[in-house]
């Protein structure tokens, strides 16, 4: 049987977050390579957002809320009642669809942990410096006063969040890197798992802001277009 | 019949968000006027993390991975199990134990729509200005030179996303409203929904910091308390 349409109805709704994440990304991998149209039912925004070319939104009695893109979905509910179902968090989901990569990321912060003081010194305008083991994978922040005084052992660094992967992940996980770290710096990973920058709070939300700019253009654009 | 613990075993996991909401809000309400130990049981972060006293992380087989009160889960996983089973929003969910209620609000951008080119002037240092209806209710963002000619009108206000309640709402509430706003300003209302003031992601950003600071602190001060 090779029916046109596949259903699916809640599938992952009573696994935990961690298994949950492998089979959306196994069903993601599936459904590129059939290309088949799945009707996927599930009550996780989340879920949805992420797996859904375009998602419906049912009110109370089946009726359709709206049917839209997920990243349009989060930028422009229909309703007070769609917006409401999108939760509160819709600002931070909506970052999902916001690349990384064009964040400026600085390197002068970054030290090993065995640098000497005139190396410390040299990256010292930083409040807080990333330090890294010999492989270059991140340890932990520090004052720089701290370290050239030797003072400062691993434990006693700070942590450092979970770092994100410039160009891979979103404005979403560089954002929640840079609210996870006590020194409000998110910490850029290569693919091994080795620092290549630093980014503060403050550099991920002007790139927050020009990334809506661009959709804003983008949108105008289109009107433009549609009007001519 | 009294028993001293009530089981419940994933009991919203079926309803969609707006409905689970409601009842979760129903059972810490219960809850706080029965004062009964509840076994909860869920997949869902959000919901453990908001519901519980304490909360277990249990691994493969049924081990005990970690049991924290939630803020702690949050900021100090055990290990890659625990830190991988919260999810790439930890961050973010931790903010939703920071109070708002410290946020400098600022006045002058927000000014009704009925404002003259004088009120307009004075309010104009700011990039944007929050445009609000005859009772102070929040109606979008404009560029000021746009206001003083004249030339907005309801429709080509820019959406002023989420607004937050200062005191009431967290943190994290702020910080999505200013992600979710094109101008990178959160917008903060009363119980009314009349805006009381404007606040810059930048501000929301220090004020996370702070709190990091300030809960660094308090575990310097238990430990010193632990070790005297």
């Amino acid at each position: 049987a090779d029916p046109p349409v596949l259903l699916m109805d809640e599938p992952f709704s009573a696994v935990d977050p961690v298994v949950r994440k492998g089979l959306q990304e196994e069903l993601l991998r599936i459904q590129d390579e059939l290309g088949k149209t799945i009707v996927f039912v599930t009550h996780d925004i989340d879920e949805a957002v992420k797996l859904g070319t375009m998602v419906a939104v049912l009110r109370t009695g089946g009726h359709l809320a709206q049917f839209a893109p997920p990243a349009e979905l989060l930028s422009e509910p229909a309703d007070p009642f769609v917006e409401d179902f999108l939760g509160a968090d819709r600002g931070i989901r909506r970052l999902s669809f916001f690349a990384s990569g064009e964040l400026e990321l600085e390197t002068s912060p970054v030290v090993p942990i065995d640098a000497d003081a005139e190396r410390i010194s040299g990256a010292a305008t930083a409040p807080y410096l990333l330090v890294t083991d010999a492989d270059g994978r991140p340890l932990g922040w520090a004052e720089p006063e701290r370290l050239v005084a030797g003072s400062v052992d691993k434990g006693q660094l700070l942590s450092y969040g979970r770092p994100f992967r410039p160009g891979i992940d979103s404005l979403r996980t560089a954002l929640d890197g840079a609210v996870l770290s006590p020194t409000g710096w998110a910490v850029a990973v290569d693919g091994d798992g080795r620092a290549v920058g630093v980014v503060s709070q403050q550099a991920v939300g002007e790139a927050i802001r020009a990334a809506h700019d661009e959709h804003r253009t983008d949108e105008h654009r289109t009107d433009a277009k549609a009007a001519g």
